[in-house]
């Protein structure tokens, strides 16, 4: 069974036959490091199961990205604010490695709803997940420190630290790369004693 | 009609008996101006649909509260990073008005999702708009400066300026009163001229 499948079953129960319906809506999509799932600017029209690889989302505020998230394999990728509304994004989503994608439409995504027996179930229970991140993020944003905001990343994401630039890493936790180095130092050494 | 069922009738179909079944999960509950709907460290049991009133949710954080959200009449409220887990709350959530709400337990809420025929829908869809309302504040709290994060409260909740004291506001922009009593007049003499 592939990894979209398991993830699915993890929150539904599926039929045999469901699941042969599931994987057709889906497409295969691979990006090299670089590419883009979605550009500021475009219209989100599909929801992307992550089945190898790793997202990096960003905004540009005055010529300067500034990352917001990541999400990598065994997640699902997509800028709600503009596939529900259908509007163009605010948010640009980009490979930092090569990423293999299981892809689906707006209208694939509605048939799945529909057509499979807890498929509502499953689209509540997938968004429900994504927003508990969404709003620890908001939380931490607003009450941590970049310190603190720094181990909390790496207590998320522990196999991330080495797969992502520390520049990219510096912009999420909100400092500049010199100020991250500088927390990195502290750590270690704390760490040491 | 009560615009608890109404709220609902804009996501979902209800049939006459589902809407009486539904309206027996809610019960009622009103909050005087500084009662809490939940206190940090407490354990969030319930979901609310807020009939009439306004909420603050906040964070503390070496002793300073920082809001981060607001909520009022017709929006849902619930710390779900509580409630879903059924872990203890970092986050309180307090009236600032009086505040008629209709709660429903988590109990309550599985059966709605269960016995009503829409209700995994309802489920889905409803959290679907606190999500895009959530990540629209991760980005904002990325990009914006203070003046455009108070814009856009103002532009969100028109009418929440009046009702909400200026320092509950301040520390949603994320600046100190006097920051935002001088956004206000650049805003003020920008509009004037």
């Amino acid at each position: 069974m592939d990894n979209l499948i398991m993830n699915i079953r993890q929150l539904i129960r599926l039929s045999p036959e469901e699941e042969e319906f599931v994987s057709r809506l889906f497409t295969e999509s691979v990006l090299k490091p670089g590419e883009y799932f979605l550009e500021e600017g475009k219209i989100c029209r599909s929801v992307a199961f992550i089945e190898k690889g790793l997202l990096r989302y960003f905004v540009t505020q005055d010529g300067v990205e500034k990352t917001i998230y990541f999400s990598r394999e065994g997640e699902w990728a997509c800028n709600y604010r503009s596939f529900l509304p259908g509007v163009p994004s605010d948010t640009s989503i980009q490979a930092l490695e090569e990423t293999v994608l299981r892809v689906i439409s707006y209208d694939g995504l509605q048939r799945f709803y529909r057509e499979v027996a807890e498929g509502e179930k499953f689209g509540r229970v997938a968004i429900e997940q994504v927003f508990l991140t969404s709003i620890e993020q908001v939380r931490s944003l607003y009450a941590d420190g970049p310190a603190q905001r720094y181990q909390q990343f790496l207590s998320a994401y522990p196999d991330l630290a080495q797969r992502i630039p520390q520049y990219h890493i510096a912009s999420y936790v909100g400092v500049k790369p010199q100020s991250l180095s500088r927390i990195r130092k502290r750590l270690a050494n704390s760490q040491g004693g």
